[in-house]
């Protein structure tokens, strides 16, 4: 079990979950509409991909409101936070990993 | 559709298929056997998923002999080679898009 790969985080490898996870590691907060076009999805997919981020522990959920309107807010957990650090690790390690020269 | 992630290509972000090719990468061609113990997968995977890779033109499957051994070896085409690179730079746009810092 020596081949970065096996450090890929299952959880944030699907595209769409990466993107949501890489957004929201720019930030402290984002606003669930500001996550949804950044990311280009609708906010059914939004909110599915940002319920299973949160149920690894990787995103937490905010509910509130500006003045009267509803508002979500997506912020990576510390955890999550460390998850998709360790990812990005695994996989600048799956590329540059050229090992010895492959023998032809 | 200006996202990075839409530049991710479904063939090779799979993490074995990734890795395969990340393998690939580094070498003109190599040997099945080596392949598979750098990526460490089985037999079984590894021919699986290099048949996925060959049918979407971005490995070449080679067969031969050395002396009487039967050989087979894997090399990634001018296409495949092109593909990693784009989806490299991919990831790499999504890991840094920051964009404007997301309103909390």
């Amino acid at each position: 079990m020596n081949h970065p790969r096996h450090a890929l985080d299952e959880v944030i490898h699907s595209p769409v979950r990466f993107s949501i996870v890489a957004t929201l590691a720019a930030a402290e907060k984002a606003e669930f509409g500001y996550v949804r076009d950044a990311v280009e999805v609708s906010d059914s997919v939004l909110s599915k991909q940002a319920a299973t981020l949160e149920k690894a522990g990787y995103v937490k959920v905010t509910k509130g409101y500006v003045g009267k309107r509803p508002r979500t807010w997506l912020s990576l957990t510390p955890q999550g936070r460390e998850a998709f650090t360790a990812h990005v690790e695994a996989l600048r390690a799956v590329i540059e990993r050229t090992g010895n020269p492959a023998p032809t």
